[in-house]
């Protein structure tokens, strides 16, 4: 194998695969980055066994030559050193040429690498997956879709398959449920079908959240194609592969409540800066909860108290109210996490009395819920 | 206690005191901020103990109005709320009043905190140092002093007195050593001094570097004050009291070398990137070195060697070169640490055999010495 390729594109394909290397991997050959050259480009795979991404970088592109192959071949190269290396080479080109025994020369201006690789044959295979099944979704909304959903999923190990978000396809629309029993976030998007497919699959949290830091903010669409045990996200020149989880998602439908007795609508900014405030002096408390008392004079009141440091307490109008006083204690974390990714400068939350859960929304807008269960103070 | 206060310039003064409040300190009293009113203003304190700072707000400033002192008095409060407090306070003015049993008051716009406070009487008094002993030093200056020493200190407790920087004051002269016997860093500048002082004493290196995050870059005076076991910075605002390091400093100066064998001039940035490079296999090896050879042709060639990870070689080319052929090997480490607080574009290093220390300095700049003891591999 010997190839030169821009450094640029080399240290962003390389940023992009170390994502899925883990170095507490106990397959020693997962620690490294496997290099393959063929005749239409470098395509650099990483791998934990749960996620694995591949980045190809053609040799042309837009009239750009990015790489010229002077043989194929393919090495695999320990992770963490390969990539400082190519980050720190000194100039915009970088030769690379696997020479015998798997000895690998990383040549720019005048520096001269010399690593020891591994054999690629030695490197797990990709799964391969049929790509007729599958659909396709625009990257911006998709990266939304997570960012709104994945910070809910589980981290305990108690019951697994709640770290992962349950992703729902079908009648055109996608559902993506995500919740660790004590709240609860959920987002639905129409989508364009090519068939009647319909998929409930649950997606590891982390792979959703790894996934979202390659994806950029643009319109383009990414194909997803779906089946039993692996789910895979490919955009123009990556493919993002994750295992999903087994078992069988809770059903969440009927948490969310369908009355209210007590309804308030603030403005989201106000809100959340009164809450993260007494958040302060929650999490010294016995229980890490504020509490909040809304009535019909459209006063809501925050308020938390920690005996050895001190108290606070705080009041935002309300834009509207409708229904009975209501006195309520919750974590102000999940409060917090939840109004970050509601979009929007006002927020419509919904209670059905203090020890039921209730659900905080962007006004008039059904495709987004967010569910917080209550603390009992009272 | 009470007062009004603008919320900007009480956040500023906080987060000063704030680098000398430890959370980890045995008194527990100074895990608090002391805030004092009198009819001057509000003045701030944090201490460990070793670091003491004082922060001023005086009532007018430039004609502005930063605080309205109601009533004069003075109160204890935990630094860890109260920092995060004020800084998420929702409105530009603060208002601080100290009720009964030291509960205290902090109100913004609708939000109100109630902190329970300790018995300012409590708190230990700063030293009194007279103030007539002293010199004078620009701001940037100093700063500059204390970024090209202290970094050489050293980090272990076996030589307390080497985790220090030694400041010598006399003949209108201020000399800066800091060495972990490994390396040195040696720093002079002129001063003008008021008479014919003297000083030699030790400043935690721990000290100059919190000092230094506090100062800015202007040209202003910083006033110093030496006692035999106690500094004190004194800028327009804050007082900065740093207790000295007991014992005698080693002499130093005959650690460096008078003669040289071999000398060249090298560009910085290149040369600096170069050991970068090499130290990213170093750091792997058995001795975490790095080897240079220079020789007569002006080539200056950079290696190292990990037998699990490879090798890298690399070449310099020298802008001039005096002397015999060398071989030596040192820690990157150190060399990119020294490479980092020299100024200029060309660095000029003088060796005097691979086994004695050697000197890098900016070509034609007396005033600033960086030496490392090699290590011996050949």
């Amino acid at each position: 194998m010997k190839f030169t390729i821009q450094k640029d594109r080399l240290v962003e394909s390389v940023q992009s695969v170390l994502k899925a290397v883990s170095s507490r991997t106990t397959i020693p050959i997962l620690t490294g980055i496997k290099i393959e050259a063929s005749t239409e480009g470098i395509s650099l795979t990483g791998s934990d066994s749960d996620i694995s991404i591949e980045s190809f970088i053609p040799c042309i592109e837009e009239e750009n030559e990015n790489v010229t192959i002077h043989q194929a071949g393919s090495i695999v190269l320990q992770a963490r050193f390969f990539s400082e290396i190519v980050r720190k080479l000194p100039m915009s080109i970088v030769e690379i040429e696997v020479q015998n025994q798997h000895e690998t020369i990383i040549r720019s201006g005048k520096a001269e690498f010399s690593l020891n690789g591994l054999d690629a044959s030695e490197y797990p295979l990709l799964p391969q997956l049929e790509e007729h099944h599958g659909f396709q979704i625009p990257t911006d909304l998709l990266k939304n879709m997570i960012r709104q959903t994945v910070f809910a999923v589980s981290t305990s190990e108690t019951r697994p398959i709640l770290t992962g978000v349950n992703w729902k396809i079908g009648n055109n629309e996608l559902f993506c449920t995500a919740t660790d029993s004590h709240r609860l976030a959920y987002r639905k998007a129409a989508l364009e079908l090519r068939d009647e497919e319909s998929y409930n699959v649950v997606i590891p949290g982390k792979s959703l959240t790894e996934l979202s830091k390659i994806l950029d903010d643009s319109r383009e669409l990414v194909d997803i194609v779906v089946t039993d045990t692996q789910v895979l996200f490919k955009t123009k020149n990556i493919l993002f592969f994750s295992r999903l989880l087994d078992g069988t998602y809770p059903d969440t439908s009927r948490l969310i409540p369908q009355e209210s007795n007590t309804d308030f609508i603030v403005n989201t900014k106000e809100f959340l800066q009164a809450i993260d405030r007494a958040s302060l002096l929650a999490r010294e408390g016995r229980n890490n909860v504020v509490k909040l008392s809304a009535n019909p004079d459209k006063i809501v009141e925050i308020s938390s108290n920690s005996p050895e440091i001190g108290k606070v307490i705080e009041s935002v109008v309300s834009e509207s109210f409708d229904g009975e006083e209501l006195n309520i204690s919750f974590s102000p974390k999940y409060m917090l996490d939840a109004l970050k990714v509601l979009e929007g400068t006002e927020i419509h939350i919904s209670f059905s009395g203090p020890m039921r859960p209730f659900l905080i929304r962007t006004p008039n807008d059904e495709s987004i819920v967010q569910l917080i269960l209550p603390v009992r103070t009272y």
